[in-house]
């Protein structure tokens, strides 16, 4: 193994708070080991278009606690995937990667990202690159980890939200519908909607029937109840459309994914076809739940992972993630991570909102 | 003029933070007067069906901070409106109103809401009934005051949301709009849009057109800005709509005006067929404007508001309304209050927003 | 065993945000399971004085985010502490207790509190009460579970407050010291320090010397570092007292201890003895970092709590704690926890400090 | 008039939020009536040592929210005031300023300060210096405007405190002492304290008497109310003291003024020693209140002020203050505000407090 000078970190996929504390730990935790940092600009475009910067403590000092990222992310992608078998073919930028790596004498690189910017830190390890993921999506569908960064935040903002809207809908009778983030996991909806008092709760992992959730806000009106609180995942999947999601028609990312987003408002009209006696009001989050600053149990986990992911590298432990097991940081094997991806909510938490009466 | 001994309190329409400290301050004021308070309950409803509640010390205390209305709101009108000739007309419901208060012995009736409410409280003086009223809406669009009770709460919450999409917006390029309250007016748009840094507010003061806000956003681009923040109100006015209001498709709230709402979404479509590069995302803040907990301004204005409610009924000031004028708290009659609503924002703040080289 | 019927809950010793969650959690857990729920009032001064209310879904509306307890608390301890032995001797109290418990048919008692309350559960346990303790304390000191209900709402405010001082201590040349909780264990000075970018920590953990702080303090001048955050515990241990804390002259609190507080000032004043070039400035947080909205942690966690003493209830498993080990939530005996008891916090966390250049 | 071309601008004294805000709007305003920009570094001692930075839109990005001053400040002063006669002198200092103005080529200079800086800024005006002043000092005791920036950002922060501390107040029997800012008036205290919903509030307009509020807190207690929250601003005068405020002893601040801080636990000793059945606990918010994020009203205000003091120097209108009355921003000559500082709150707001029954 050769001696570690230079720690590369970038990070990808959408930004969520407590990047940027990653970020300072990692120049932290580098400097007294006598390593240096840099930085790559927007993800995977930094290296493959040999875009970087020093990172040393004046340019880490007073991020702790600001969200999005100050290194920019993008949804580049060095790999692209062949829609007919599914596995990824690497493209051009690879061997730029490789090269920027080389010439930059970077050593190991940190990678903060989601399922899509560690799987690239896998294959890449593949090429020889000594790379360590560490784990950060609002969605907390990472496999192999208790939290990701920057779900806890989210959590904040849903939580907040609910808070808020309980206030105004007790001085109404009201149905609130609450849209928030979660395409292929319900993390932010079930827990979100456990921390805030929802009353009906929408998530990917079982599908819902429009006709189930008239039924319930009909019972809770009839015993009294001025208000009912919903919360909607954006990948929630109704019954009545085959268990699928509520996809903007013909509309797709920058993946190729169906869009998703508006569920809240078909929910909405849905309901009132159920002849429910009061029109919902629909509040959208969208990308709320990415901004503002990092809550303390977000910094305190981007603080550990980035001291980890340079211990890791100190260590020769490379394509591996950071990962948080019960009070502990570990290293979990890239392959491993992935293999899991998405992660779905436990039984653990649907049993909790069952057993406190959320439908 | 007969001796004031108890005084009726009743919160209409929309509900926003800061109704309670109102109620707060009334009854603490009335006490040491030696007056009586009672409560009635959801707005014109609770003297209609003659439902109300005592209101002492031990029913306001620990509500000061508390966003929504403890007494709880209705859209009932006692009087309604000729579609032909546009007049107020009186129903049965009045005598109900009259016959309940007379029996009650409320000699004064203090009516917290928005214009719908002050008018009834202003249709009610003709029939003898001693009203004050106290202007409280999220949306500031009533005339003769500076400020509404619940618009410096709603600005914070839609200051606050800009400032959680600032943080992520900079991670991203990203196009992101925000659709906020404001049917006729848009004070929440603009002040909020101006206090949270947006570089375009789209308000039903002025049509815009969607070709200047693509172009807009272009030069912004090409200006090297990674990103912008759009405000829209959900009143605001496209000169490509012959400067209507987008209306959700035949249908209509309560009083049978179109129903606005998902303007956002509405934009974002029309800017991805100006060619846009990016998707904007849409956040559509919706209740959240009304909920939560007041801001110390309008705590401090719905208690000036209340002491003056009370101060007004025991000096005979009635069929008036309580208003910030400057610092000062001042009665105005609500005849000149009616006729001044919805109360647009001033050219003093348009000249604001152009002169930072907002759009 | 006999049939459960009825369960009873108490809160007591100081407060912290998350108690009511738990609160309500037993009662929605506890009706469909078709038990009866009891709240006693103040501690254990409720079933001494056969002060009890009927909980049901209405007593626990709306109390999901409050801070405090809507069933009061105190400082009553039905067991007094012989000086001489150490040991703990049951006072006519506890008879009373039982009388209470028996008459009133409760036939398990939930303790929500910290390491005095659960003590009393322990203890009362030996004379045949079904006992279930749930862990609430802002100081995170009892041993056996990963985090109490509450600490990561103090973290919460103690991170805030850090944030806020770095804003204003960049303007001017500053030294602010911030003085939280934490008489036995430096959980929120440890914690919150590293989650709101403290220069400076000193907790009771590891005794410190007003001259290396001081030193540390002139290196940051020196390296043109415009100011310096210190968070002190009011339990630190300065070497200059011999490793003792600083307790107030002569002042002890309702247990006899010595008085803490004001630790701040002291160190504010030693460290100018000390020749620092800045007069340092102090806030004293003090019962601000219990009060406020539970966080989404502290109200899950609270949740999970609440539930599982229920079903330990159920399942007949008393005398023992609800506790968080790693994502789950587990049984363990009382006696093992109060053994553990003050829980310093673990190397873990001082290392990190250390790590990333944290004095 | 010579041609107005380049502006100068500095921040002094404490700091507020909202200054950046005002900074900003400088900038955005001065850009398109082609104006230059510059900032002084550190207060007076960035023009007195030629210490100045180019300000463009790119510096002023994203500093719209952030507390504190980009520009930093300091307590340098070019005038020394003799202690006998009470009159300024100039320093060498001032001529260093004049010449660094001549050299730079700035034609006119916003000073953005309390009534120290703003007093500097008129002595200079004597000297042919083109002066705009703004208001900003979370005291608010400046004459001429309705409000400083600055005051209402601190309010926020008094009202959450006090709001935490109701929350667990409730919860024990308590009797808790917030220590808040305001040397010389009560702003900060009395609005604070109102809002915030405070049992007792000691400010420097009216002296207080132990005794007295200690009655007032029996009266509490006897009335059953189970806690009671005082709000003592730091310049607080006690009769028993002869209407001194209370001073730590022997230490004076940059200014040679007697260092107040501390009142707090004055007040909770001397509350012991009039045979209080409770002890007193101390919150000290000192520096918090300065930081944080600027309130929408404080950005508002400062985005009206920077932009109105453009204005002011275009129409040549100097040695004047941007000042808030009522709705409107307006000029008031400085020698007018400095003879009416420090500026005390008005009746209407200590007549505000008497009539709901705060002491």
């Amino acid at each position: 193994m050769p001696e570690l000078k230079r720690i590369g970190v970038l990070t990808g996929g959408g930004d969520s708070p407590g990047i940027n504390a990653a970020i300072r730990a990692i120049v932290r935790r580098a400097e007294p080991a006598g390593l240096d940092v840099v930085g790559f600009r927007d993800g995977w475009r930094g290296p493959v278009e040999d875009d970087l910067v020093p990172l040393g403590r004046a340019e880490v000092t007073g991020i702790l606690h600001i969200g999005g990222t100050v290194l920019g992310t993008s949804r580049t992608n060095p790999f692209e995937k062949d829609r007919a078998t599914g596995e990824w073919r690497a493209t051009p930028k690879v061997e730029r990667i490789l090269d920027t790596l080389r010439r930059r004498r970077v050593d190991a690189l940190v990678a903060i990202g989601g399922d899509d910017t560690l799987g690239v830190a896998h294959r890449l390890a593949a090429y020889g690159v000594n790379a360590v993921g560490i784990p950060q999506t609002i969605d907390n569908d990472i496999a192999g980890t208790d939290y990701a960064i920057g779900f806890h935040s989210a959590l904040a903002v849903v939580t907040d939200a609910l808070d808020r809207l309980h206030t105004t809908a007790h001085a109404h009778h009201r149905v609130l519908i609450v849209e928030v983030m979660g395409r292929d996991a319900g993390w932010i909806a079930i827990l979100g909607g456990l921390a805030g008092g929802a009353d009906v709760i929408l998530a990917p992992e079982e599908p819902f029937s429009i006709r189930e959730v008239a039924d319930a806000l009909r019972q809770r009106l009839e015993a009294g109840r001025r208000f009912s609180i919903i919360v909607v995942a954006e990948g929630a999947r109704p019954v009545e459309l085959g268990g699928r999601q509520v996809a903007q028609e013909g509309r797709v990312d920058a993946f190729g994914h169906p869009q998703l987003g508006g569920v809240g408002y078909w929910l909405a009209a849905e309901l009132e076809k159920e002849g429910l006696p009061l029109t919902p009001r629909v509040t959208v989050l969208s990308y709320l739940q990415r901004g503002g600053v990092a809550t303390p149990f977000d910094r305190l986990l981007a603080t550990r992972f980035g001291v980890a992911a340079v211990e890791f590298a100190l260590a020769g432990r490379y394509d591996a993630m950071t990962a948080l097991r019960g009070p502990d940081v570990v290293a979990v094997p890239l392959a491993e991570v992935l293999a899991g991806c998405p992660k779905p909510v436990g039984p653990e938490f649907l049993a909790l909102a069952r057993n406190i009466g959320v439908r």
